[in-house]
């Protein structure tokens, strides 16, 4: 598939067919987002991809009850938790260099953009879920520490035909040529 | 260009020639750009194109002094400075909604890696930094209040050929099955 049209037609999926996203599929996923760049190479990311049920069920829990993503989460064969290491993106012997901490939320959105454009290419629907308890959710999947987790991510085959994406802004409302005052298109 | 291509053979360029992005590269990677994912699509991003040399050197200045991509932002013809709005993205009525801080840097990640990616479809080379102060650069730019800078992404054409990337890890060694006891692959 073009770049272009990965980035133009992918959507945020929220209905799967019953159909299980297969390892080969997730295997080609996955050494696409290893090609992400990340800070200093660093590469802090890693994945669970959970198909258990009641798994899947317990991490679906931790989203906030208004979370749309709900209703796909619990219907999805698939759903991958995205975390990161911490104290290495954006540090130098655990220490943050900068004023924009954890790096590694950064890192993680890069990487997960590579996956959502990858699985778009390979047919299958992505919805980024953020709105959770991460704590909640680091507890049912038992992450070593000096991790956390960032989004959970179901994937699946869309039921529906993709419609069109929710409107964006126009360039000429987010770009600046030099200085905020002056718009660039 | 295939989006596989695209993910495979980005790299982060340090060596631009002298000739200049022009606006229409510039306008293409932004329309790609809008399409990128973010928390309830609330598009928190802002993109300042730096064209004005001494602007380009006072934001120089604002990297650490051990960072590699300083020579390459002296000598480049743009810079994008990477903005966001703050208190909006993972933010309810000006509350963040989680105990993941400053979602906006998760949606900027996403957003700057379409931009890294377009830009490298048109043969644009790019390179994130990070390693900077922050403040000293919002203070250059005159960032009105309620945004914040995030990166800065020097831009132009690639010196030399593109070449192998640095290694990265094996899928075995980031991709885990419903826990942290047991790989996927």
């Amino acid at each position: 598939m073009e770049l272009q049209e990965a980035i133009l037609k992918r959507r945020s999926v929220r209905k799967f067919t019953e159909e299980n996203v297969t390892d080969e599929e997730l295997r080609q996923i996955f050494e696409a987002v290893r090609w992400s760049p990340s800070w200093a190479n660093t590469q802090t990311w890693e994945f669970i991809i959970v198909r258990d049920r009641a798994l899947i069920e317990k991490i679906t829990a931790t989203y906030s009850e208004k979370n749309p993503a709900v209703k796909c989460s619990l219907a999805a064969s698939t759903l991958i938790v995205a975390c990161a290491k911490t104290g290495i993106s954006g540090c130098y012997g655990g220490k943050e260099l900068t004023s924009i901490k954890n790096w590694e939320i950064f890192d993680l959105g890069i990487a997960v953009q590579t996956l959502c454009l990858k699985a778009h290419e390979l047919g299958l629907g992505t919805v980024i879920v953020g709105l959770m308890n991460h704590e909640a959710c680091e507890k049912i999947i038992g992450i070593p520490e000096g991790r956390k987790v960032i989004a959970v991510i179901p994937i699946g085959r869309s039921a529906t035909p993709l419609k069109e994406g929710p409107a964006r802004k126009p360039v000429s409302e987010f770009v600046y040529l030099n200085s905020f005052d002056k718009g660039m298109f």
